[in-house]
């Protein structure tokens, strides 16, 4: 078994096909809408909206200090789903397979989903495997998608921004693109950096009994970074939003990796960090329910959203000056999830 | 514009990603919860139970006669929510892009997954884009997850076949499998083979209609073709199936290049077919239901459920001799989806 790889046939939908999911996939996936085994898992659910959200997950390399494509592939998708305030209960996985990766990987791989899953209470209800032959692919690329359940009332999203309310980010950035970064390029730091890549939908859940009226916007700063996610608030709800570098949090590790490989934190993807912007007579209240979670711990309130240079994002750095915050250009981490 | 090819920053998610997604995504995506750009799209439902459904497509070639990846992706997904009875209401789209993909290819994708989810009535809610490098993928890979929406009674899946159901199969069979295989080999018959792509949500929804009680399994013989759903459904439900060579309907240019490429059409994907399990007393009923639809008039009934040989299909052949129709061994044609 140890040695053992992806062949053409396993993508056949015949024998090997069926064998590689009993005896790889079937070992963890164990949902019994999913063990059903028709092309289609049926589920029962009690709600009058649902989110749905999809992302493919293609991250070289495919096992990074803190995580793996599998584990990324579920806390991604079981994030973007809780940004929106719906509570995620079920996803399906799609996998393409490069003909030659080692059937172990996958093991480990569709385990990780598995434990992932399990820690976020979201079934993996269903599950398509196919194979492309030795150079078509890079060993293994995963599709999540995720469906929560929404209550009628609640509507947090990118237009829900007002003058006034506080921003607040969850911990440190960066460590997910220093953690690749470093990871591709064979270096290590006195002190790894480890990949933050986590399930935020308990930490939503704390913070919106909290203050269940007072969240306007969530969202996770992944790939493009805080800069990027602030952009995309500050254009949806027209509005400006000004923050304070002496208040992002940042792990000295990071800002030395920063310095090395020449990144600025504000672009560096998360993959375990939520952006929230809440009412400012709850600001406090919802800082402090972050923080009581342990993925909120290094939480601040990182600046607000301002009636000043609309669909902008302004810094003021810690010399006291002030520069604008664009969109990312170019490419600064390719496959970074 | 005709000339652009994919850039790997096109997947960075920052400014040229942006206006991948407006300038090539938007133009045909337009779906009020998807415009909203959210991570997430947020729906309205109005039912206790969903259906479910991933596939990931990599067929190669992208275009071929009777379609492209994008409308194909469009085609299986809605097939496989509405095999359950269900039906599909919304979709999501997750593409991974190869870097000098032209930009005009996927264009047309994108245009005719609209067509193909507008013919449907399905909405594509929410998607997501990955770049990956020249040679870590096959130009594009598209995975749809659709949802679909069941009624509390509606129970068809492949643990429901009964000894007595009448196997009736919508259509000829073979013709993606063929249309793919003679693309890939660049030969041409005088009769050109056309792939079958097509949702079939509304001849379900005829079938349904008709015999509203009568269907205990309905299921698409994709890949791995008849032969293998076959197979599942009786493992699933642990009875016999019989079929009758004579009764299966097949072109004559199919059967022509069957002889050429030395397939069994049995094995063969099709991508607009249905194969439904129907109890006795509504077997015509449902035929004719099936034949009135433009996608069912070659529908036949070509076997039935039997009280020998559990879990396991036994064509009788035209001479009048049984013989085993055993899983798909090895790989046929891959990525025929």
């Amino acid at each position: 078994m140890t040695d053992e790889r992806i062949l053409i046939s396993h993508g056949s939908g015949g024998k090997k096909s069926q064998e590689l999911t009993e005896r790889t996939f079937l070992k963890y996936f164990t949902d019994p809408a999913l063990l059903l085994m028709n092309d289609q898992a049926v589920i029962n659910i009690d709600t009058k909206k649902i989110a749905i959200s999809t992302d493919t997950y293609t991250i070289d390399p495919i096992f990074f200090p803190g995580g793996n494509i599998g584990s990324l592939s579920v806390h991604g998708t079981v994030n973007d789903i809780s940004m929106s305030g719906a509570t995620p209960i079920a996803m399906s996985a799609g996998f393409i397979l490069e003909e030659g990766l080692m059937l172990s990987e996958l093991e480990r791989i569709a385990e990780s989903m598995a434990v992932a899953a399990a820690e976020a209470s979201v079934r993996i209800v269903t599950a398509d495997t196919k194979v492309v032959a030795r150079g078509s692919a890079d060993r293994i690329f995963i599709n999540t998608t995720g469906i929560g359940i929404l209550s009628e009332k609640t509507n947090i999203c990118g237009q829900g921004a007002k003058v006034g309310d506080r921003i607040i980010l969850s911990g440190t950035i960066g460590d997910h693109g220093i953690a690749i970064a470093s990871s591709r390029e064979g270096i290590e730091f006195s002190t790894p950096v480890i990949s933050d890549s986590a399930s935020l939908n308990y930490l939503v859940q704390t913070l919106l009994e909290a203050v269940p009226e007072g969240v306007h916007v969530m969202r996770d700063p992944t790939r493009g970074g805080l800069a990027t996610v602030l952009n995309e608030i500050a254009s949806q709800s027209s509005v400006g939003i000004l923050i304070r570098e002496a208040k992002i949090p940042l792990k000295k590790a990071v800002i030395g990796a920063c310095e090395l490989f020449g990144y600025d934190p504000l672009y560096l993807a998360n993959e375990g960090k939520m952006v929230a912007l809440v009412r400012e007579p709850d600001a406090e209240k919802a800082l402090e329910a972050i923080k009581s979670h342990p993925l909120g711990r290094d939480a601040m309130i990182i600046g607000e959203v301002v009636d000043d240079h609309p669909s902008k994002v302004v810094l003021r750095t810690l010399m006291g000056g002030r520069r604008l915050v664009d969109r990312l250009t170019g490419d600064m981490l390719p496959r970074i999830c």
